[in-house]
């Protein structure tokens, strides 16, 4: 369930480890697992042709081969196929959003108003970082905002070296990729934070952390250094949501918030005016904007997650109408199967549970991470 | 109707003079014109408080100022609001598309399968450009496909010096800035092609061009040199369609083609794999993919306007059905209207119309071009 199955297929140097999704593969890897001692492991299964509508993929079957590499946030589908699911159903007539503007406005022109307003609800509601006084912008995903962040941070350029791009290790396995794929001369990934020496960079904090899940806040301390918090999990299937967030830059995406990753949907709470319009800069020379049809349905499946929490809809029972309650019910039992999976493999091992103070579930929970090494 | 909003919202150095919208803006451009000898000019109107829910800006009035910097093709809206506009419409549930992946045994893993086709059918029925035996990648408008060109063409790097990025003057203004912002040590923008000299450079050919709408033609011919030619003019509603082209790396996009701008759709067809491979590398990287709900919407839109000539849907008369001929007859009107302007005004000056045979619409036909200095 990592967002580097872009890794999986063409392979990227700098790789730090092999990133399980243990979410989407656990069902596989218990079927490998089994196999290994079955004595119908060695029968051949009829190679499945379809292809599921939902994913692109082959159906998971008995000799199905479980992949360390990337995963697929699929895993809440049943959840967006129950009772909430209808209500997020949008309808996209052929005149509408022809534009390239949404608002003009607004700092980010192309940021539909309706998406807006739902993530700073989402934001109220969770509790898990502040958005009031903070600009919000709209990227194709946040792998895209975090491209935008390190232009607008960047010293401009010219004569002076690229500044340095750190993060603690382990740290997310696309980051050094992305960092350098183009041979930027305004940045450069420069490794582990630890290791850095220097007052000059940018250092990219993860929190929980992907690949192990971490809680992590910034390593270095510099005054003239600067922090991106890449908070795709700070969601409450993932942690225990212990306090409102109020960094400088912090990046969210509905992938790992609601599972709707093939929206590529992300978001970024800029508290600096500057910032966020050389962010903006950056995505208008980049992609022109971003996709209006799948920000309408970005706002629709965060109005329908906040809705199911403040509206309390009829016809929903249990956690059905609750998407966190039911994703984090979802992550526990998985972490569960997979717990048992490995100790009797005897093969791997896996990081003790942690446990917090959720202050949305106003419970004692598990942290669930996502990915972990 | 330029692609060039984003400079019209930030200043980008380099532009090489002003994008005139035609299309859009010419009705505020007769306003402005005739307001200037009319003695109800210096009434004040009473300012509209309203933003047009298609646009996210405030609907034209008599006190409007004609906007030179940029352009938004929100023309064709009424074909899309008339009877094909209902066929287009798109309905995607709360479940629909949450994978990363749309095919996995594809080259563009990300490509939905539906959009694939419709691109392959409508360039078989308008005869522009050759898809058979061509890859075709999906990109957040044609701009990324562009910069995703670069990425796959420029030598790897390291010691060896950015490659010359160059195109005829005069050239579309985002191309110096878009190549040059991040200041890539893979490529390096170097001017006008006419002045170029050397063998290594990747030349871009935009035809019809931005900003002249001019026929183009790589004028750089050595054989080390790569050319990416940018098609998304290449439509019959802006000029003849005279050849079925069949270059390299070809763009296009629905802004142009349809008026979709939002959905922020392109497309590529590439000739080489490993250089298609290379460019998909670069959309992996830069935003993992490219929306799936604005691709489900293209393929709704391109098998409209393919369905309204290959099956004559009931109920559309005229050009009602006919898209390439509706927005045709838009264009020219709007030709003879900014005529008639410029010529009342005295202080402008046009291009002579051009005219040719156009094996779509098997007639001779003037060519319309979408934007002019």
């Amino acid at each position: 369930m990592g967002r580097d199955q872009g890794d999986g297929l063409v392979a990227i140097a700098g790789r730090i480890g092999v990133v399980t999704s243990v979410a989407l593969n656990l069902a596989v890897f218990a079927f490998y697992l089994r196999g290994a001692g079955d004595k119908e492991a060695g029968k051949k299964v009829k190679k499945a042709a379809a292809v599921a509508p939902s994913s692109g993929k082959p159906p998971v079957c008995a000799d199905s081969i479980i992949n360390l590499d990337h995963g697929d946030p699929t895993m809440f589908e049943a959840f967006w196929r129950g009772p909430m699911g209808e209500r997020a159903t949008v309808v996209i007539p052929g005149w509408q959003t022809m534009s390239y503007f949404s608002d003009v406005g607004n700092l980010c022109w192309f940021l539909e108003p309706g998406l807006e307003r739902e993530v700073r609800r989402l934001h109220r509601l969770v509790g898990n970082a502040a958005a009031e006084g903070y600009h919000v912008l709209v990227g194709t995903g946040s792998m895209q905002l975090f491209q935008a962040a390190l232009y607008a941070l960047a010293p401009p350029g010219g004569a002076a070296a690229p500044i340095s791009i750190v993060s603690p290790a382990p740290f997310y396995s696309s980051y050094p990729a992305v960092t350098d794929f183009l041979k930027s001369g305004l940045y450069r990934w420069a490794g582990d934070a630890n290791a850095f020496e220097g007052d000059e960079y940018i250092e990219l904090v993860c929190s929980p952390s992907n690949p192990d899940g971490g809680i992590r806040e910034a390593v270095l301390k510099s005054k003239s250094g600067k922090a991106i918090h890449d908070l795709a999990y700070y969601w409450p299937q993932y942690t225990p949501i212990t306090h409102m967030l109020a960094h400088d830059i912090m990046l969210f995406t509905v992938s790992k918030c609601t599972g709707h990753a093939g929206t590529r949907i992300g978001w970024a709470l800029v508290k600096d005016r500057e910032v966020a319009q050389k962010m903006n800069k950056y995505l208008e020379l980049n992609t022109i904007g971003v996709s209006k049809d799948s920000q309408l349905r970005a706002a629709k499946i965060l109005e329908t997650v906040a809705d199911g929490y403040e509206r309390q809809p009829a016809g929903a029972t249990g956690d059905a109408s609750l998407l966190f309650h039911y994703a984090q019910r979802q992550m526990m039992q998985r972490w569960r199967a997979l717990r048992a999976a490995v100790t009797a493999s005897g093969i791997f091992s896996l990081p003790d549970e942690v446990a917090g103070f959720c202050t949305f579930a106003k419970d004692t929970v598990t942290a669930n991470p996502e990915n972990t090494i």
